[in-house]
């Protein structure tokens, strides 16, 4: 069982060297081992690309027959732009399959383990599960619910402030903090602010790291449209911007920023604003499968009010602002404490002098809880 | 090295079982080596009873002759209350003392070392020196100073909110958490609350921990002695209740709570409200070498902005309240960020589903600040 752990690690690091580049897939990594020795390893670099199973054997070749095959993921038994992984698999003649999970996909799940059992393969399922299931959390996420996997961004204070009062924010977090958020952004298909923020920092909303990383796209909710036309965004050779704005928008600024390259998306209001839920289907339906939300502090706290984040990665600079500063997340209008959105904490991680939290949802409590929607 | 480090970490573990109670004294561990083996241990355990390396030269008796002391301050040479350890060593035969740092008092460091020096002991100083001086920066702190070390707790939600706009702060953490913080108050001499929350919380301000915990003396600050004579912290058998207020405060009201057994000392003002640093050489002149200060928002921000904490002890609960909750900090006017208090993370620590955050005031940058003092 400690050697089963040993090379499904060694699997899921070989999956991360996928990240960013093999959405809408997900993250796949696969180790051949026969006779305690490694003879053949591969990850899914990219859609279309073959499958980390088929990079593992090409690379094994003879070695293959009688070995064990370690990946993070239930082997495909479907043709999709690649042959099926299983078939492979047996062709090969591998003699044990250990799988950290089974496919998510409730079409699939359970038919490439199935496959490989009738034709006589020893198959084990559940080796590193948590690890994997979080390394593929958008995957899971999109595949099970049509819906991106939305992440919000927030780098705050240690009081919590994402500003001066003044507006002032450059910088409250470190370089290595900056630097990592960037990295954030080529891990999402999307990233999303409000306008607001558009129209105080005038972002680029790129991916600006050395090497050929990929730049999201950039969605900006936009109510009413004020984005404006000269916006730095839309003059750098950034990629895809999606205004996501409602009916109430005016038709010629709407014009003037299509004109600009704008792909427009109207959303049915809510309150008469972008219903952000109704916006997620849309973004699913585009084959967006994550959204990494940079703020500002009105959109997230939206977000986290209709239960829309899965995940808060929160920096934390120990700098104190004070209260005259502006708040990470704007009012959620709660009226007691046993309402307040509930979270729970997944790791802490020193980024520089500063703090990175991953935050998760609370789940189990959210089932109790009387928010509305 | 290796085996000086073994030891000494042995001897740090021993000296942490006299907190909360050796103060004004620091915490101090002795370990007694021979042939690689342990054959003495002791730790001080409260003022006025044996130091630790007596404790461990008693242990030891007569195979404390040709041994190893590994002790994590350097052996006074002074008579105080008791007799000095440096001659008590040299009698002993000890033939090698390995100190994790000298004394921090200017008067007396390295007497000891040298006494052992003369009397032809080997002595070796610095090791875990790190570990040792945070172990005991109260000591240091007021040995040095006069003036009490001032750790400021603070218990907010991830988007630092204290409380819902209605005050609702119960509870914000879990239990755990708060296990911690009343653990945290018989660690300290003086907790300190300002009138705000003793009107908002009426708090009782006590260790009630299972044990004979010992309480910390209770300091209410009260420009205006608004404190009620009805207050539940008055009433309780917590020990002493200090008011620190101003010259403006009313007499009959100063008159009932002295009454009611409250100590009260009249502090200069600064602007019309108790100046906080006179309070603090004041504090340090009563013989109190260390204050928790839990709150409210007010004092919290009034200390920070005096550069009077040194230690920030942060809860942070997975839960957001949003930005129409209280501010653990309240306003602390900030023309420029570059002029925000800033502040070292130590270490990030999960406590139940809490994560206590320790943090210290960055002491390089500050002198480079332009905050007023």
């Amino acid at each position: 069982m400690e050697r089963d752990v040993f090379f499904m690690r060694r699997a899921l690091d070989l999956a991360k060297k996928g990240r960013g580049t093999t959405s809408p897939n997900p993250m796949v990594g696969a180790v051949l081992v026969r006779d305690g020795e490694i003879v053949g390893e591969g990850y899914h670099r990219k859609a279309g690309e073959p499958h980390a199973e088929v990079e593992a054997l090409a690379q094994a070749g003879e070695r293959a027959r009688g070995a064990e095959l370690y990946v993070n993921l239930e082997p495909c038994c479907h043709y999709g732009r690649t042959p099926p992984c299983a078939e492979a698999i047996i062709r090969a003649g591998v003699k044990r399959v250990v799988a950290a999970m089974a496919d998510p996909n409730p079409l699939v799940a359970g038919k490439g383990i199935k496959r490989l059992k009738e034709a006589g393969v020893e198959v084990v399922v559940g080796v590193l599960e948590e690890e994997a299931r979080k390394l593929n959390e958008v995957f899971i996420k999109y595949i099970i619910t049509g819906r991106p996997f939305v992440a919000a961004k927030i780098a705050q204070s240690l009081d919590g402030k994402i500003a001066l009062a003044s507006g002032e924010s450059r910088w409250i977090t470190g370089e290595p903090a900056r630097v990592k958020a960037h990295e954030f952004r080529s891990w999402y298909d999307a990233v999303m602010a409000g306008v607001g923020t558009v129209l105080a920092d005038d972002p680029l909303l790129t991916c600006r790291l050395p090497g050929k990383r990929k730049s999201p796209v950039r969605i900006v909710v936009d109510s009413g449209a004020r984005m404006p036309p000269d916006a730095r965004m839309l003059k750098c050779e950034g990629g895809r911007v999606i205004l996501a704005t409602t009916e109430r928008a005016d038709s010629e600024r709407v014009s003037a920023l299509m004109e600009r390259g704008v792909e427009v998306i109207k959303v049915p209001a809510a309150e008469g604003r972008v219903d952000l839920s109704r916006l997620m289907g849309i973004l699913g339906g585009m084959g967006i499968t994550s959204v990494l939300v940079e703020g500002g502090a009105t959109l997230t706290a939206s977000l986290i009010k209709k239960n829309l984040v899965d995940k808060l990665l929160v920096f934390v600079a120990p700098v104190v602002i004070g209260g005259e500063g502006i708040d990470s997340v704007s009012k959620l209008y709660i009226g007691r404490l046993s309402q307040a959105p509930r979270f729970k904490f997944h790791s802490a991680e020193a980024i520089g002098g500063d703090l990175l939290l991953e935050v998760y949802p609370d789940l189990e409590r959210e089932e109790d809880s009387c928010l509305p929607g």
